[in-house]
């Protein structure tokens, strides 16, 4: 068996859980895990840094770096420094800027300072983390996320607005009708595309479609890279509607990527039997995009709408080691 | 030959050139070298630390760290990140709680909150780091420093005023004649209490004489330690008075240690021979000590009064290797 180059597209906690499920499998498939993030937040700690210091958001980045850490108790010591947060300290005389930033945050800022680049910063945070595999952004530039919502305003059910920024489109109750981004072409991550090209797999979702799966299929280099690339798609689709997929139904999700890459071509795409409901408009519109749908029980078992990364890895394992 | 276990006492640079001069000949000699360090700091990035959200200042605790960081490129880089000072950002249209800020004070910081320990966080910060060492504070709860100093104000050669701080005292330019910690009696920690028990070597200096050096001699359970522990204790002398000891000899700088701790015996005093001009003097203050007197070039070549961590390592190879 030779190794699987598998690329995942995300971010935030969606993509976290995809590579959570990947890694798992990793031993038994022989897998090569690159993750691509997006690169677009604007809220809280990375919102802050990227506002007040320039640079890459590093949230969604310290994420995937996170999901892929070693099993190490050092390694898995060092995750948890990368998430613990800097909490308010009320007591506290004087203002306190660390206060809500994670220190991995702080940590791959500082890389990306003193190192002048991204991917090398990620490869260190990387070894620092014991990574099982590479992340890296989906351009080396920040980008901005637009949205032309209808109905953001529930008295003006039809007025069409203009929702600027990531978390502003993440948090949206109205419908969005047309995303862009800010620039509305950047530059891809060199390094991204030459993944794409060599990878086995491509992997889409989960994660907030419009702010975490669709950016990657803005940047026209990447969707380039995507239709031209040999690898096999898959598209996990998620469980619940994200505020703003609110009134997109999971056939919906689909017709969306087919909306702004109308040559992508799946291969796969795997859902929750439970969340799915009636399969069949899932189906049909898996089948639009040349797509089998696999159905498979992978949501946690306590209700919440969050993949069980044991329950994907499991669910991934026969679609991914088919054929080889 | 058996294992030498090496405890450095101080501070800041001057620690910082004795731990990587004894890094140097670890290899030689086969030493275990432990570092005890201060943790009155109240200035710049550590000081803000401190005031702000509490804990033990982590400069000086991150300087020694560094000190002792492996030799491989990616620990290298890391020390560099460690080491790395985030700038103002002129341009940031927000206050920027970061700028000054060295990424390792707050990663030690994280750690220390994370862990709940000091020690463990040293212990996986020296990890992170590929230490060839350990660094250990000298107590666990922070301390101020406070000295009693004569001619404060230049118009008033005669006045003695309260200087409170380390950073105050470090550069105050009169004579400081006495000093103290708050609390007086500070708890050692006690991981260093053993180290100094189970120590070969106890070295002390060179460093800030009453800011990095002298403290610990103030701290009851270190005291003790140092006086009861079987092992031989080496004094290195500065090159040239710092500003909170302008006024005082290099001999001074001898009977200070024996005026905070006078049982202290020292077998052996290493100066720089230029530095010392006329070693008469610091031979016989040496004498009082109970040490001889060690002259060698240690200085860098450039005239600027810093160990050079090579001529230092050299010049403790014969002392330290002697009876093995």
């Amino acid at each position: 068996m030779t190794t699987a180059k598998v690329v995942a597209f995300g971010g935030g906690h969606g993509l976290s859980a995809s590579l959570r499920a990947l890694r798992r499998c990793a031993p038994e498939l022989d897998l090569d895990i690159t993750a691509v993030v997006t690169v677009g937040d604007d809220g809280g700690s990375s919102g802050r840094l990227r506002a007040e210091r320039g640079g890459l958001p590093p949230g969604d980045l310290r994420q995937a770096l996170v999901a892929l850490a070693g099993d190490h108790p050092s390694t898995r010591r060092s995750a948890g420094l990368f998430q613990h947060r800097f909490a308010e300290v009320p007591a506290s005389p004087v203002a306190d800027g660390l206060a809500g930033h994670a220190v991995g945050n702080l940590v791959l800022h500082g890389l990306m300072e003193l190192l002048g680049d991204p991917v090398a910063a990620l490869e260190h945070a990387g070894a620092m983390l014991g990574a099982v595999g590479r992340v890296l952004p989906m351009s080396c530039e920040p980008v901005g996320i637009e949205a032309r919502v209808r109905g953001v305003d529930p008295d003006r059910p039809d007025e069409v607005r203009t929702v600027t920024g990531q978390h502003q489109v993440a948090v949206t109750t109205g419908r969005v009708e047309s995303l862009r981004l800010t620039p509305a072409e950047p530059r891809a991550c060199p390094e991204a595309v030459t993944a794409i090209g060599l990878a086995d797999w491509l992997i889409f979702g989960p994660g907030s479609w419009y702010t975490s799966v669709l950016p990657h299929l803005l940047v026209p280099e990447l969707a380039e890279a995507i239709i031209s690339s040999p690898a096999r798609r898959l598209v996990t689709l998620n469980l619940a509607a994200e505020k703003e997929t609110l009134g997109l139904s999971v056939a919906d999700h689909l017709a969306a990527l087919r909306w702004y890459l109308p040559e992508l071509k799946v291969d796969f795409v795997l859902a929750d039997s439970k969340a799915v409901g009636d399969p069949e408009p899932v189906e049909r519109a898996a089948e639009s995009l040349g797509a089998r749908l696999v159905l498979a029980p992978v949501a946690v078992t306590d209700g919440t709408p969050r993949h069980d990364p044991a329950a994907l890895g499991a669910a991934l394992v026969p679609v991914l080691g088919a054929d080889r």
